[in-house]
């Protein structure tokens, strides 16, 4: 078998138990999310922000991918998350049979909202469909504003892309309206916000687009 | 043949081609560094502000790895290097074999030094001997302080640590001396330095790190 027929493989197997997941996320009524970025964009600071806000209206779910260390799920715990940790070891992503193994010892009839963080890769995790019903790439704006043309394939992906850091837009030589137009260029429909998790900015927007998609699924 | 068998045998051969690299490289009399590191942290600038202050004084080639776009290097040859691009078309790391592919396109006979700038990846190229001297991890002070435990191989690989971006530490919560010290855990031997490829800080020591490792190898 050639390289590219190894790799067709892989993604359709990958699909199949992709579709699996979303049945059982469908069956057990939550609106899930598939958080991707490069690593230190701020994925458990958001998740965090996020819950001090969300946790004592739903009840939420944190499936934490890492290639090792408990640690993000420690944060997350903290901040009122209940969930489960998936070390891959080494592996650079988070594949639909990884999340299918742990779904089990998730309480999806009593959640509301699951969160998945892949991760920290923006490359390898951007084509593995985990059954999310939202795939969403976080963009920090410590990065450079030249990232979505150089990493085109998680934006090609993504219905939601969202602008972290924001706070330190004073003091970086970042043109957010240039990263987000790439965005556009890559992705017409794919949504676009900004926040700073750490300071706040845009957070009440954030949890209302949250509260909106998960009101959207529950009314099919 | 088992997975694990099949990643033996890629990095087996990869390990032989890196090899041979080195040979080129050696006979060519040039010091070589693999730079990897997160989207984002800085590579391509530290690289621009390497060249500012040693292009007048050593001849400079650069090997650009991307997923896509020529972005890198129009910016480094802007800055007075030569070289070459490689775009590995989704792939997540640089391998020997695509180096050694670029090697009779590259004037090594004329020149000093050679900077390999890795793709955008914490994980993938970490275990990818591309033929180089020494290989460098770079991070950034936006990126989070925690990243040396979460993503070990890297660490354990590189002989190499620069932590770039020490302007934004006023505005961050970031502990550095943690940072470090979780290098130091992983790999006792590896070199650490700190820099602001934007502003200076740290250049100069920068800079005669890499005269002495060029006047090191060509002593022998």
């Amino acid at each position: 078998m050639t390289k590219i027929n190894v790799e067709k493989k892989i993604q359709s197997d990958n699909e199949t138990i992709a579709e699996k997941n979303r049945r059982v996320f469908t069956d057990g009524d939550v609106f899930v999310l598939n958080i991707i970025s490069s690593p230190g964009s701020g994925k458990t600071t958001l998740l965090e922000a996020t819950l001090d806000r969300l946790a004592s209206e739903f009840n939420i779910l944190v499936i934490e991918g890492d290639v090792t260390t408990e640690r993000d799920m420690d944060r997350v715990r903290a901040h009122g998350a209940g969930g489960i940790q998936i070390n891959t070891g080494g592996g650079c992503h988070l594949s639909a049979n990884m999340v299918s193994e742990v779904l089990p010892d998730l309480d999806l009839e009593s959640a509301d909202l699951v969160f998945i963080e892949n991760v920290g890769n923006l490359i390898c995790p951007a084509t593995y469909d985990l059954g999310e019903d939202v795939r969403m790439v976080l963009l920090s704006t410590t990065e450079g504003d030249d990232k979505p043309m150089k990493y085109p394939a998680i934006f090609h992906e993504s219905q939601m892309a969202v602008v972290n850091k924001i706070d330190l837009l004073p003091y970086l030589p970042y043109d957010i309206e240039r990263a987000e137009k790439e965005v556009r260029v890559l992705n017409p429909q794919c949504e676009i916000m900004r926040v700073s998790a750490l300071k706040g900015d845009g957070m009440d927007e954030w949890c209302d687009w949250l509260r909106g998609k998960l009101a959207a699924k529950r009314a099919g």
